[in-house]
C-alpha cells in the first residue's frame, strides 16, 4: 500500500544521473577509454573519494570548493579528523604516489576514472558530482618527453574511438611563454601567464589593458605578447614565427625546441587534430613545460573537453623525492551531459539483452528457462520474460525495451525454435546451442 | 625540488585502496560481476552518490550513519539544501524509480555497481567507504515469485565465476516465520524477528532468554520458535519439518508453499550452494517475503556476503503507487578485502600491458613505436620502452611489472623480429602483423 505521506523527489541541481537507455552509453564510453588507455599499458587505478582536508589543501591556495563531510550522529566528543571528498584525481594521485612509494615500480603510469566533487553554488548550473577520465605519467627525478607526445596520442585515440566530431588538441609549452615573456624585459612572466590565460573569456584588448594596468607592460610588449598569442601551427614552422617576434633567450629556445619535438612526434596524426597553440596558457602555477587544451571544432565556445601538462614536481607537499610528471584529463561527464542534451543517446536499448525468450504457457516454462539457460552459456545476454502472459504482450516488452530478438520455444517438442530479428521483423527457425545474432 | 615543508600522507582507517596489482583483481571482479548481471538482461544503473538528506530519512528510523556534505567555503547565507552520501544503493533505486517512473519500462530490472559510504566511528575498523553490487526487480503492484529465484541463481553464477570458494546461500521466507509465530499465539511476530535476528550473535540461550523477558513468551512458544530456527534444507522436505512443530495457519502455509517453490525452481544447482534456512529472520522491517543471505563454508563467521529480499513496496514514501520488488546485494568490498588480506592477489601483474617493446637504440627508436602500434591495431596492450636504455634495465623493467612477453625489434631491417616470453624464458620469432600470446 502506498504510503500517505509522500516526499516527492527532485533532481538535485549538478548531480546528473541518466535513464538506463543513456547509462548504458555511458557505460560504453568508459569501457572504451579504459580499453585505450590500457592498450598503451596504463594501469587502473582508484582511490578513496575521501581525503584528509589537510591533504586537499596541502598545495596552499586551493581555489576549489571543497565538500567536507560530517557524521550525523556524531557526538562532538569523538568529532573525526577532518574529511573532506576530493576535488580532482591529481591530489590523491600525489598522496597515493607518495604513500605507496615503496611499493611502484616507476614510471608509474596510471589512469584513473572516477567522480569528483565541487563544492559549487547550486544557482550555477555547474556540476557539482562528475567524472574524470586522467592519465598521468609520474618518475623519479625525470620523465622523457616522449611522454607529452604520447598522452595527446592516446586522448586523440580516445576521442576518435568516441566519436565526438571534430576536435582539437592545442600543445604549447611554459618554457616558451615564460622565456618569451622574460625576454621581452618582462619582469613578472607568471604574471602574464596568469592574465593570458583569460583570453578566450574576455578577449585580447582586454588582456592587454591588464596587462598595462596590473604589470606595467609596454605597448610594444603588450604588441608581442598578443601576437604570440595568435600563433597557431601543426609542424615546427611555429619556432620561427615565434623567434620573427623579437624575443630571444635559453629558456625560449629550450621550449621551443620542446614543443617543435613533441608536433614532430605527433606529425602522424590527422592534420588539425594536434596543433600548436600558442594562446593555451593554463593557469595552474604547477604546470612547467609542455600544456594541453582540447577543444571540439564546432563548438569552441563549449571550452575545454581535455586538458593537462607537465609538472616538476607532482608530490613534493607529501615526500622528500623528487617525482615529475605528465598527465592529461578527459572531462568525461560534461562532455557526455552534451550530447545527451543534444538527444542523441535517447533511442537506444534499455537493456543489454540480447533476445528475449518467450514463455509460450506456463506448462513450456521449463522448455523456455532451458533455452534461455542455453544461449546464456554461449556468452549471450538473455531475459526470460517473466510470466506466461499473451505473445503479444511479450513481443510488445521487447520493443519498448528495443531488444533486438525474441525467441519462441515452440509448443511442441517436434516443432523447431524460431527467433525474430525485431528490426526487419524477420522470423527463422533457430537452435539456442549454435544461433548467433547476426 | 622537494619543499621543505611535508604533509606525510597516510592511510585514513575505513577508506581502503590498493596496490595496482590488487585493484587489477578488483577490476576483474567487476567486470565479472557485470557481464553476469546483464546475462540475465539487467541494465546498469548509476545514482549520484549524494541525495537530499529528506530522502534519505524519508523511511523513518535510519539506524545507518550518514555522512552530511558541508561546503567548505560556503556563506551562512547560501547555505544548501542538506545533502548526504547514501549509505546504501536501496533509497536511491527507490527514489529513482519514484522520479522517472514515467520513463522506465516495468518490470524494472536493474543493477547497480557504486560506492556506498557510512559515517561509522574510525575506531571501530569497519569500512566507511564501500562498493555494493546490489540487483533488484520493481513492478508495479505485482512481481512474479520466479524473480525470487532467479536472483540467487544469478549471485550463485556470480559467486562462483569470482572463485570464493565453497558458499552457501541461506533462504527463508518471513510469512513463514511471521505465520509461525502468530500460529503459536505469539502477539508480536514481529518483535520475534527482531530478536531471532540476533542467533548468530548472542546464540540460541540468549535469544530465548530475551523472548521470555522482552515479549512474555511461554517455555513451549520459546522452544519452538528456536526448534523453527534450527532447520535447514535443500528442498520442500523442510515443509513437512516445520509443519511437524506445531503452528499452523494461512500465512504460515502460504511462506511454506513459497518457500517450496522458489527452493523447486533452484533444485539444479549443485547440492547445498542454495538451501532453505529458518534461522535466517534479517532484521529490516521492508521485508515482507523471501529473505536471503549467503555465507563462505569455510568462515561462517565472517559473515553474510551477499543478502536481500522482497519488500512489498519501495518507494512508498516518494510515490503514490504500489511498487513491490525483490533484491539481492553482494558486500563486495568486504568480501574482496578479505582475499586481499589473506594474500592471495599480491603476486599478479602490476599493469594491463601485454608486450613490452624494447628500444633498442635511439637510432631504432621508430621502428620500436611501429611495433608497437602494429600490435596495438590489433587489439593488444603494449608499452615501449620510454628510452634507449641497456636492454637488461628494459627487461628487468618488464620483470618487475610481470609482463608476460618482451618484444625485440631487429637492430637491423633485415632482421626478424623476436619476442621473450618471460615465463618460460623461451625467445623466438614474431610477426608484429600476425603474432598472438599463448
Amino acid at each position: 500500500m502506498a504510503s500517505d505521506r509522500v516526499v516527492r523527489p527532485a533532481p538535485i541541481s549538478g548531480f546528473p544521473e541518466w535513464l538506463p537507455e543513456v547509462r548504458r552509453v555511458e557505460q560504453s564510453w568508459l569501457d572504451r577509454i579504459r580499453a585505450t588507455y590500457e592498450r598503451y599499458g596504463f594501469c587502473s587505478l582508484e582511490t578513496p573519494s575521501v581525503e584528509a582536508l589537510e591533504i586537499l589543501q596541502a598545495k596552499g591556495e586551493t581555489s576549489q570548493e571543497v565538500y567536507t563531510l560530517s557524521r550525523l550522529q556524531a557526538e562532538a566528543a569523538d568529532a573525526d579528523a577532518r574529511l573532506a571528498l576530493h576535488f580532482d584525481l591529481t591530489v590523491p594521485l600525489a598522496r597515493y604516489v607518495a604513500q605507496h612509494f615503496n611499493d611502484l615500480v616507476f614510471p608509474f603510469k596510471r589512469y584513473q576514472m572516477q567522480r569528483v566533487w565541487r563544492g559549487e553554488r547550486p544557482q550555477e548550473g555547474r556540476f557539482r558530482e562528475f567524472t574524470q577520465c586522467d592519465i598521468d605519467v609520474i618518475n623519479v627525478d625525470h620523465v622523457p618527453l616522449s611522454f607529452d607526445a604520447e598522452l595527446p596520442r592516446i586522448v586523440h585515440e580516445v576521442l576518435t574511438e568516441l566519436e565526438v566530431g571534430g576536435f582539437s588538441i592545442g600543445i604549447n609549452n611554459r618554457k616558451v611563454l615564460q622565456g618569451f615573456y622574460a625576454g621581452l624585459g618582462i619582469a613578472d612572466p607568471l604574471g602574464v601567464i596568469r592574465i593570458a590565460d583569460k583570453l578566450d573569456k574576455i578577449g585580447s584588448d582586454a588582456v592587454g589593458k591588464l596587462l598595462a594596468t596590473e604589470l606595467d607592460l609596454t605597448s610594444g610588449q603588450i604588441d608581442a605578447c598578443l601576437a604570440l598569442a595568435q600563433i597557431r601551427g601543426a609542424d615546427a614552422a611555429v619556432v620561427d614565427t615565434v623567434a620573427g617576434l623579437g624575443s630571444s633567450g635559453a629558456l625560449l629556445d629550450e621550449g621551443l625546441t620542446e614543443l617543435a619535438y613533441v608536433l614532430g612526434e605527433l606529425a602522424d596524426l590527422p592534420g588539425g587534430s594536434v596543433v600548436a597553440d600558442l594562446s593555451i596558457a593554463r593557469g595552474l602555477d604547477y604546470y612547467t613545460g609542455t600544456v594541453y587544451e582540447g577543444k571540439l571544432l564546432d563548438a569552441p565556445g563549449f571550452g575545454s573537453i581535455c586538458s593537462g601538462g607537465r609538472y616538476d614536481n607532482l608530490a613534493g607537499e607529501f615526500i622528500r623525492r623528487d617525482l615529475p610528471g605528465v598527465g592529461m584529463s578527459i572531462g568525461l561527464s560534461r562532455l557526455f551531459a552534451k550530447f545527451v542534451n543534444e538527444g542523441r543517446f535517447t533511442e537506444g536499448p534499455k537493456s543489454p539483452t540480447q533476445v528475449l525468450v518467450v514463455v509460450p504457457s506456463a506448462e513450456r516454462r521449463p522448455q523456455a528457462l532451458a533455452t534461455a539457460a542455453a544461449l546464456r552459456a554461449r556468452g549471450l545476454n538473455v531475459e526470460t520474460y517473466h510470466e506466461a502472459a499473451k505473445i503479444g504482450n511479450q513481443i510488445r516488452y521487447a520493443s519498448r525495451k528495443l531488444i533486438p530478438y525474441v525467441w519462441f520455444p515452440p509448443f511442441d517438442d517436434d516443432k523447431p525454435h524460431e527467433v525474430k530479428d525485431m528490426t526487419s521483423g524477420e522470423q527463422i527457425a533457430g537452435d539456442p546451442s549454435t544461433w548467433q545474432p547476426a
